[in-house]
């Protein structure tokens, strides 16, 4: 089969590599129906993360299960399927406790440590699925075509937007500023508003994310940065700033901005692949500033979300404004890169 | 009167100064009936916080009000008050949000940039209380005098036991960790456990420290630090570490090892002044480990654990180990400097 490997910063390239097989009991083989370029694949291909040598590539995808191992339970051959970024057992300690990305014997896709095998991913014609029971979500029946992307956007980028409201502490009448306007930002937007939030300020420099925050719901928009951006928050919530931040790029300059725009007592919710960023302990003391959140446990939260998906009360689906096939994802990759592209669903 | 003052690092003296008198309509003046040496006061005794010059000390005081401004409402002549760490109005919008600490006109005792007058600090003999409605507790009737210690930690050291308590998310059923076996921590056992923790581990060294905790409630002592403390508690909690870890001291080691024991997905509640401490932001991020927390809104707690204190259902006093007369507050700081006395109370 077909997939994508990252050689070195920069290139990325379709290979044919071995097709995927039941390795172990617990396996299933899951051909690919759509798959997606995510901000944090740009840390590998900007140089930005640890040069790992080449690399197979991508970590969010649906498919339909070809074959089973003889130990799964909760799939079958022709289910239609969500695989979460992280691949979890769903029965330790830490996935009970719905931390499924600290999964004590789970992994990442294209990861070369898991128990036994190499591990596929997601950008690919067809994936090697380990611990199929704990990782993959099936749906009860086919979905229509249209219902694809939204899907999709359980992988990672809807289920993180949510990991960020409910981190930063989200709930009926909450005040929240959405710092960036990455799929994950935006899907920020559906989430906190979801959750009941009553104003939701996305802040954002690029005229359509603007147009798809406000879309998705968005109460304001602030387009200013640094000092003036807090300015402008603090002014929009009675000069102290919102009860919560959700912190959507993890670069120093966007954690300090999301800092100084809450307000005392409140929490910043991260979801941003730190690079970089830091964090003022000072500052969080002596203003009651909470930081929590992390690499989201969107495995944990596909039940919650799939329903409205599926019935279209929100729309997470739209964060796709490129569709690509398979072959042309080096041109995926370079729109995402030069941001001309919010995300980039690529069809095998 | 007599009040005492910082005049360089480790000379601490007693003062004749100017007695304490109503300056603006909205102040109090209280006979102190007894005040106390807090942890964080060793940082100007040891060196390590910022030389201001000679400076008034201490910030935790119970006494009874002499004189009244004439826009006070809510306290009278006569009434024997609990006063908070922190000066506070009780009206703007961050002491609405119950972050009193963070009062838009407030400030701390001591400072000399308050409205209109410098303020008075809490080892002396009387305290002027600027924003007086806002600021001080009345109890309905006055208190017996073994109820003084009791109340006294109020002040501070019991209200921010149960700040890390709430910051750490402890609540009916948690598994928690307390770091730190100084006042603070000890009363954050019992606030732990009064929230409804199933098991409360604190971590100390010094057998009268272990053994008070025990006698506050905590189900198991690790005497261990570093690597060693991180593997014990791991160890008792399911090899994964507990859902809280409240930090109580403020230390770059104290708060990795806060970091290092709480399991994934939970959170480090941190009242310590941090002092060198750092946050390793990656950590944070892959583990899910929240860190919230900082400078304790005590105000707004002793309407909470007031009746508690009264009722003798908590006895966070006994954390007063000394008691001396505010003349030997030398004595008193060198106790503490020197981890002779848990916490000393000084009556003038």
């Amino acid at each position: 089969m077909r997939a994508t490997v990252l050689e070195s910063p920069g290139q990325i390239v379709l290979h044919d590599v071995p097709d995927p097989r039941i390795e172990l009991p617990t396996d299933a083989v899951v051909r690919v129906v759509a798959s997606c370029i995510c901000g944090s694949d740009l840390w590998g291909y900007r140089g930005i993360a640890q040069d790992r040598g080449p690399s197979r590539t991508g970590h969010e995808f649906v498919g339909v299960i070809e074959e089973i191992g003889a130990d799964v339970r909760t799939v079958k051959v022709g289910d239609f399927v969500i695989a979460p970024f992280c691949i979890s057992d769903g029965t330790c300690e830490n996935c009970r406790n719905g931390v499924h990305t600290s999964c004590l014997h789970g992994g990442y896709w294209g990861s070369t440590d898991l128990p036994a095998a190499t591990a596929d991913a997601a950008q690919g014609e067809a994936v090697r699925v380990p611990l199929a029971d704990g990782t993959l979500v099936g749906l009860p029946e086919q979905p229509g075509a249209e219902q694809v992307p939204g899907l999709l956007t359980l992988s990672d980028v809807m289920g993180t937007g949510h990991h960020a409201a409910l981190a930063a502490g989200v709930t009926r009448g909450s005040t929240v500023v959405v710092v960036g306007d990455g799929a994950v930002g935006l899907c920020g937007v559906i989430a906190a508003l979801r959750l009941g939030a009553e104003q939701v300020v996305a802040m954002s420099r690029h005229a359509s994310r603007q147009a798809l925050a406000r879309e998705f719901g968005a109460t304001a928009v602030v387009a200013e940065r640094g000092d003036e951006g807090v300015a402008r928050v603090k002014e929009l919530f009675g000069g102290i700033g919102p009860d919560a931040v959700m912190e959507c790029v993890g670069t120093k300059e966007s954690m300090q901005q999301a800092l100084d725009s809450v307000r005392p007592g409140g929490t910043v919710g991260f979801v941003g692949l730190p690079y970089g960023a830091e964090l003022p302990i000072r500052q969080m003391f002596s203003e009651n500033k909470g930081v929590r959140g992390g690499v989201a446990s969107v495995r944990g939260y596909i039940d919650e979300l799939l329903p409205d998906v599926l019935s279209g009360a929100i729309d997470p689906g739209r964060v796709f404004d490129v569709t690509l096939p398979l072959a042309d994802v080096a041109e995926g990759y370079r729109a995402m890169d030069r941001r001309e592209a919010i995300k980039v669903l690529l069809r095998p």
